[in-house]
């Protein structure tokens, strides 16, 4: 059985942010699974979605009921193989698992920062995660892999530091936050706010918005799935009965199911850091900085890439990854692209790791080969 | 200027709902256009969607602001040309724009209903249209037509009573709601129970639960909406700004938008009724009734048929119409089906009033002619 433990990283100077503020102290949780080898070749940075964690694979104590997020990707002998990869993944800035987020005590004022924390941005997040690289000795990453939002900071990576990533792996990921997505966190965020624990973000530990937040989720887990795979999981099954009810309590599966995902979520995530992760997500936008131009956005990238997509994906659809592709190819990078037929919709990238595991286990031993050729 | 009147029925007799109970003192609010035949072959009921009411074209008063809901398709000369039709619009039962709903008086209490209403069918709801049709003296519908909640309500009346309908248009609907449009309702309604007004549905009028109620709105109001749309009509546009606000307030058009489209819901339309019409909708089953057979559920029906979807439209996708006609061509009926090719996704049926207008207005005009052949 493979253990991990987390360690934190404090970072030794305060961070700039895109915002203008900087903030102090900031710590970073994070992993490491695997050897560096002594040519710092093998080193993978995985980057995680916006309620994923630094607990990439693995089981933190023997005892522990469920392995990382990602473990039937990344371990010994799986696809991302820690027994040939060093392989590092933290939690972002401004979430509730270990990193400084908006929930941690505000250094000035010895209070939670909650919404006096800075709006943060994905490059933000990867600028963090550079002070690790860093802290760890590492010069040079063979790859940065991520799906979703850690696709988002995969390729902040090859844009901002092309001389540290060999290559990167985006995963049904969108260079920008279509209207559509940003609606649907607009009113995640109002179901939020209108909890009556809400409190403008000032909620105590006791009387969290707990209602608001599984809203929220819910209403997000719906755009993870597709049609065709809620379809075929509940179709219109009832839960617990023969016959309607005829009232408002859960009658359909899919209610049920609903209900459970909401209250794991807010078991485990802090609704001020929802607020923060997801507008992160919001302003992000490659081609906005350079122009509206895609592809001078990655006019300085020379990373190798392999874009991958999910045909079922309409949260960020096959679409938004051939036009990174596009973008890429017009500058001329050596770029990969697959979009894996799945039912699954956007959570595929968490689901479909037999057919996502060989490409990237091949990818990324081309990628070894190259750098010790 | 077309003045229209509403007008109220007040059922005779108590109504049979599906659920096992009944109505006492059921009101309609509705209207009517035109002047019905002296052979009674030109009435055209107009069904509604979840937040329409019957007030579906011309104006009030002459200082009105606002037409119907559809005046661009109803009227004099317009494609259901009242000069020619005597067309009749009637609010559902559970809603709550005069018709009785959860908020009508209880007789048997003197108190609001509120989450005492019963859970209410489409098939109810046409059951009370059905009463307002024998009031007025009508013997056979020339046609049923409705968008989206609309045309489930006119396939009801296909199925239930097959011989006063002479033709049915169902546009952008399904014959059962899909798990994921299930998903969506609870989600609304799961938005509206978090607000601190809500109180199970006993709210007083000068406290309704307004930011739950606009947060479900705004969420469905996506889905009325494409990708495509939000996308040409929004992009990523900032309201007011020339940059990024770095914090929660609305930066972008689209959350101005929805800001505003749940604003402006909260005005009219009363939470409780949010709850019973969309249940209604998610018990929508026409095949569930026939032993899981769509066909077999048409198996008595005699109308002929015109099917209209939309391309972009995700919420009642062009396959939940094509199910439809299939069901309708084994019972060798005789169906017209169209997919019109539009970017404004569900909300397309009260918008391309230029395309569909014509397609209503044929049709039409040939079933008349058949009655008098």
């Amino acid at each position: 059985m493979l253990i991990v433990k987390p360690q934190n990283f404090l970072l030794p100077a305060p961070l700039p942010l895109d915002c203008g503020r900087e903030l102090r102290q900031v710590n970073l949780r994070y992993e490491t699974v695997g050897t560096l080898a002594p040519d710092g070749s093998n080193a993978v940075l995985i980057t995680h979605a916006l309620s994923g964690d630094a607990h990439v694979c693995g089981r933190h104590t023997p005892e522990d009921p469920k392995p990382g997020w990602w473990d039937e990707m990344v371990g010994p002998g799986r696809a991302i193989d820690t027994d040939k990869y060093f392989v590092v993944c933290s939690n972002v800035l401004g979430s509730c698992a270990g990193s400084t987020g908006p929930r941690s005590v505000n250094p000035d004022t010895g209070n939670p920062y909650n919404l006096d924390f800075p709006v943060i941005t994905i490059r933000d997040m990867v600028r963090a995660q550079h002070e690790l690289m860093k802290h760890l000795g590492i010069r040079k990453f063979l790859s940065v892999v991520g799906g979703s939002m850690g696709g988002m900071q995969a390729m902040e990576w090859a844009i901002n530091y092309p001389d540290q990533v060999d290559s990167v792996i985006p995963i049904a990921t969108t260079s920008q936050l279509s209207p559509q997505s940003i609606a649907f966190d607009w009113v995640g965020r109002e179901a939020i706010k209108n909890d009556p624990n809400w409190n403008d973000g000032n909620y105590s530990a006791d009387h969290v918005p707990e209602g608001g937040l599984a809203t929220a989720r819910m209403l997000a887990h719906i755009t993870y799935l597709s049609d065709e795979s809620m379809s075929r999981k509940f179709g219109r099954e009832l839960q617990d009965a023969d016959s309607y009810s005829f009232d408002f309590r859960r009658d359909f599966a899919v209610e049920s199911y609903l209900e459970h995902q909401g209250r794991r979520f807010v078991e485990r995530f802090d609704a001020n850091s929802y607020f923060y992760i997801t507008r992160a997500m919001d302003y992000f936008d490659l081609a906005a900085r350079a122009g509206g131009d895609l592809a001078r956005a990655f006019a300085g990238t020379r990373a190798a890439f392999l874009v991958v997509s999910f045909s079922s994906d309409w949260l960020f659809p096959t679409a938004e990854s051939r036009k990174i592709v596009r973008a890429l190819l017009r500058n001329r990078l050596n770029v990969s692209f697959c979009e894996i037929q799945s039912a699954y919709g956007h959570d595929a990238f968490l689901l479909e790791a037999d057919v996502l595991g060989p490409m990237l286990r091949d990818f990324l031993a081309n990628r070894l080969e190259a750098q010790h050729a």
